[in-house]
């Protein structure tokens, strides 16, 4: 394979960078089976979502099996300021210089964003100025619909879970189990399939629900969950903050039912986390239905199988497991898929979009895709449970790095979303820019630990200065990266990341390393815990006593064995945001620990993590509009 | 225009019928490009959603300007059991009938379903038997996702407004201002686009934020909107009866601003209603903004433009305008668009879906469209509703009946869904049959009145016996109607509905009635309402407080000249859905009066109606599994 696409497009770009909407408007984007037709996928490897989406159907991988992977590379940063480092619009601006100045096979493998911060403060993540996915407002909006079906699935299971408790409060065991195994017309009784599940579990060996002793019934039909156990919350994909803790089942019909529960972005549910970590339709269907939502009285947990939803939602899911298809402003392709909120969740583009992009561009080709926030978040969560799941092994590791940033690491003043930026950020300051290596250097460090050569990608705004880059690229180089090389992709396009595309190519090729991981599974839930944390630079771990109670509990029922996904603010390596550079010593409090059992995970809370984004006063959603005569959207940003 | 479809597939029907997913999955479906182009579509019409949906673009009708309609039938149906009277399967199977054995151009309009009955009890939408629409898992799940559009922009909307009152709780004028149109980086501040709406709506006739006096700074940027009189709800397309009463806002962020609220199931927000009753992009991006969410402290209403959120909404609904083309199993087209729930809210199919297939099947084509549940319901919604904003006129209306239905309004025992049918309806009762003819009547009555000639649609059951069919088919043209016709399309597709379309084509052309409506739009709240319970048989109307409360306000308010949409039981003529047959001489309460001023109707709520279904003890998700390995649903019924 690799080498000469078709499609690649050539951009005009104009000074000053126009607003993203506009440049994304400006490009008439290519026929979607163009740019499928250039990757050698067929009209049956993929379904039309209208003109300029396609949804890359799974059953490609089975036709590629013989096709030996293209190089793969993992874009994070550093600790970003509020404003993001643009780290989506570097990973879009080397693709679309591998693919349209390097003449590479390449796949830019990207998350979907959340609509939350759409129309919150954030704006769209299709990156920015000449580096963006377009249609750029196809991409934010919708898309293919998965971020709806998680909302769909997670909801039915919530829906199942009040309503199980309900049924089982006001119906005896036999009016139960007379309910879920009702006689059909001639009397007789059977289980359908996904009750065989429950059986097993329970060691229940009798296919025949007649046979079934009182006791067996009892065990069956009642779930008894223990409502102060759930951890399933519901979720939609919206900044309401005022659904972060609700009560429910108020309601006269509910008789009295009353629990307290809340709503969690839809990204962040736990089914979000199964589509970014899963293999197969088969594999989506174990996870889904193994997904514990709290523990009975007895204090076994209870999972989306007992429920008897494990296969609905995998139906609710079976188009979602397919990534999405769409293309640069240069030409080059995309997969879109999985889910952003890496501070909350897992946060990382899927497993399945990596393997069939890796399979389409194939030896010599390029596979870049993106992780979220800094190196102690998304490239963390990258290497340690996303690669010890997929197998996958990345050659190249990008840090995102900016002037802005470094100058806050250093000391500059907050920057705040939404607010203009203080002078110190605009006018030459090599001090600050220096003083904040720190921070650069310990993400190089750390996600030169993993084994992969590590390219620092220095994304250049126009005020900053040839002494300030000089800086950085220097401080990254002392700290061990095997390049650092400016960009201008914003400015111009794919051209603008073209030396970045030769030393990420020289950089895959000259790995010395294996793929090392932060820490072993057959440790025990502290202990990979506290090896996070050291990585963090924290001189130790505190648990809230409602942690050492959880991990007690998760010990207990045997999910120990799984990697640790942290939630932590992505604004410092420590847990209080406002500790900039690379802070030491400190003692990380972990307040909670939840399992996502399905999905393959335990997730510590460091510190307090909101769950749900709130709206400003002003949010972005005044801006947007339709232009109803063109059907044009206007003032997406 | 007229005949010759390409695309017509002819059924081998078995004996007894299969299940229905076991029908739809034995026919491999067309490719919905070969449907498009047997419509005349070109590519440019429509957007591939996969290889069997299509959205097709509204362009179309500046297209088709100059043709003229073809002929506009309404199916809808005597009051129900629980258990359906096969509305869809006879809607589906008349247009197999015209379609593929009259030799006609014909287009189905359906409604999508909601996913909570899909996984709840009623199960799927898609017709039954060998009158289905296919593929049926894709019909009945996300479709082409408007109701999750609907679910995302109903509850951008919810979270706006709590947001809006906990920020301006917060802030002074000046500081709320100050955020609304912050001063760029030269100081200058502006108005954004949707601003200049509330402005005028205020009367303010600047364009310069500085301008504004004190005074009027406080009137634009504070809302003031009183909690209490917030109807705008979230929603979820997910039978969630614990969200039916909720309270939000008890996160400690909140700052104690805690709300009593709830959920409604997707399908009944307004924003569905304006989907279904909107002619135009521009016509959407006009009711959106209009939706009045509640009143201020001083009693004006307040709308989505308002809180800044007109545009947006509509950017988030501009491709659900679109309607969704699919085929039936006999391969003729079906236009899928917007959503059921007459009872709680407008429940018509789109006025934009049947403009484009009255268009696209042209002079004598057929466009057979369905309105929910029984006349009383669905057809006077359509009548009064729909066609009023249409401007549309259906030449036939059809009542469908099941021999079932008439022997529960005879005084046969009460049918109840998921529980076996007693032998009363198994076993040939004529006597049971002619009693229960008296609500057969009504429909047939109360249908005639608008001008369209009515054909009563018997649908068998193989348990119907033929003096139990003959006794129907004499009640109904006793009741005038224009014929009554036995069909058996559920076993065996559109040969068994032939007769029904030989009737239906001669009662389109032999219309001598212009279309009536059952009460002007320039007369009172209350004499709108009490005109249509007269047409259910009451004898009079009584208000509660609370309603009489409602009347007054949005008359006040200069919303009395609003259509009617009643949120009544399907289950009786009256509000009690005990009370079968033809009921008369009672009192319809109505317990509250609210408005979808936006969607364009006043909603009087007749006794207690749940806008939230609930799950039964063992929902039908129980059964519904992927099978992975060829990625087919199984289970959905």
């Amino acid at each position: 394979m690799g080498g000469s696409s078709k499609t690649v497009r050539k951009l005009e770009v104009a000074t000053p960078v126009p607003a993203d909407i506009d440049i994304a408007n400006a490009v008439e984007p290519l026929h979607i089976a163009d740019i499928a037709a250039d990757l050698n996928l067929s009209p049956r490897h993929y379904d039309l979502y209208g003109k300029y989406k396609a949804k890359v159907l799974l059953s490609v991988l089975d036709e590629v099996q013989e096709t030996q992977d293209g190089y793969y590379v993992v874009v994070g940063g550093i600790t970003p300021t509020p404003l993001g480092e643009g780290k989506s619009t570097t990973t879009v601006g080397l693709c679309q210089a591998l693919g349209a100045f390097l003449d590479k096979k390449v796949v830019t493998c990207l998350r979907q964003p959340s609509q939350g911060p759409t129309f919150g403060i954030k704006g769209g993540a299709a990156g920015g100025g000449y580096s963006q996915v377009i249609p750029m407002d196809e991409f934010n909006l919708h898309l293919t619909g998965d971020i709806h079906a998680i909302t769909a699935s997670n909801n039915l299971l919530a829906a199942a879970i009040d309503t199980r408790m309900f049924h089982e409060s006001t119906q005896s065991d036999k009016a139960l189990f007379n309910r879920l195994c009702p006689p059909n017309k001639e009397g007789k009784r059977t289980f359908c399939n996904i009750m065989h599940r429950r059986l097993k579990k329970l060691g229940i060996d009798k296919t025949n629900p007649d046979d079934l002793t009182p006791e067996e019934v009892t065990k069956f039909a009642r779930l008894d969950i223990d409502p102060d156990s759930i951890t399933w919350r519901r979720v939609m994909d919206v900044n309401d903050r005022f659904l972060r803790k609700i009560s429910v089942g108020q309601g006269p019909d509910e008789k009295g039912m009353v629990r307290e529960t809340g709503f969690d972005i839809s990204v962040a549910s736990e089914i979000m986390a199964v589509l970014a970590l899963t293999t197969s339709l088969a594999d989506m269907r174990e996870r889904l239905g193994k997904m514990v939502i709290g523990n009975s009285k007895a204090g076994e947990p209870i999972t989306a199988d007992d429920l008897g939803l494990g296969g609905a939602l995998t139906v609710l899911m079976k188009d979602a497991i397919n990534p999405t298809l769409m293309q640069t402003l240069e030409g080059t392709p995309v997969l879109v898929h999985a889910g952003p909120f890496a501070n909350i969740a897992h946060g990382n583009s899927s497993i399945v979009a990596d393997k069939i992009a890796l399979k389409l561009v194939g030896p010599g080709g390029f596979v870049v895709t993106e992780a979220g926030f800094g190196s102690d978040i998304g490239t963390e969560k990258f290497m340690n449970i996303k690669c010890r799941y997929s197998g996958l092994t990345p050659q190249c590791a990008i840090v995102v790095a900016t002037v802005r940033a470094l100058k806050m690491h250093g000391g500059g003043p907050q920057v705040v979303a939404g607010k203009p930026l203080d002078r110190a950020y605009l006018t030459e300051n090599v001090g600050l820019v220096e003083a904040g290596c720190v921070n650069l250097a310990r993400h190089i460090i750390n996600t030169k630990a993993y084994g992969s050569n590590v390219v620092v990608a220095i994304n250049m705004f126009s005020s900053d200065t040839e002494a300030e880059l000089n800086a950085v690229k220097k401080a990254a180089m002392d700290a061990g990266a095997f390049d650092a090389v400016i960009c201008t992709h914003h400015a111009h396009g794919g051209k603008g990341a073209v030396d970045l595309g030769i030393a990420v190519q020289k950089a895959c090729e000259n790995v010395t390393q294996p793929l090392r991981f932060l820490y072993p599974l057959d440790i025990s839930i502290k202990e990979k815990i506290e090896a996070i944390a050291k990585s963090y630079g924290a001189a130790g771990v505190e648990y809230s006593e409602q942690a050492e109670k959880k991990i007690e509990m998760y010990s207990k029922q045997g999910f120990s064995n799984l990697p640790i996904c942290m939630a932590k603010t992505q604004y410092s390596f420590s847990h209080n945001a406002a500790e900039k550079g690379a802070p030491s010593g400190f003692i990380l409090p972990i307040r909670d620990v939840r399992g996502s059992i399905g999905a393959g995970f335990i997730y510590p809370l460091v510190g307090t993590m909101s769950t749900m984004p709130g709206l400003p006063t002003r949010p972005c959603f005044f801006d947007i509009d339709l232009d109803t005569t063109t059907g044009k959207v206007i003032g997406l940003s």
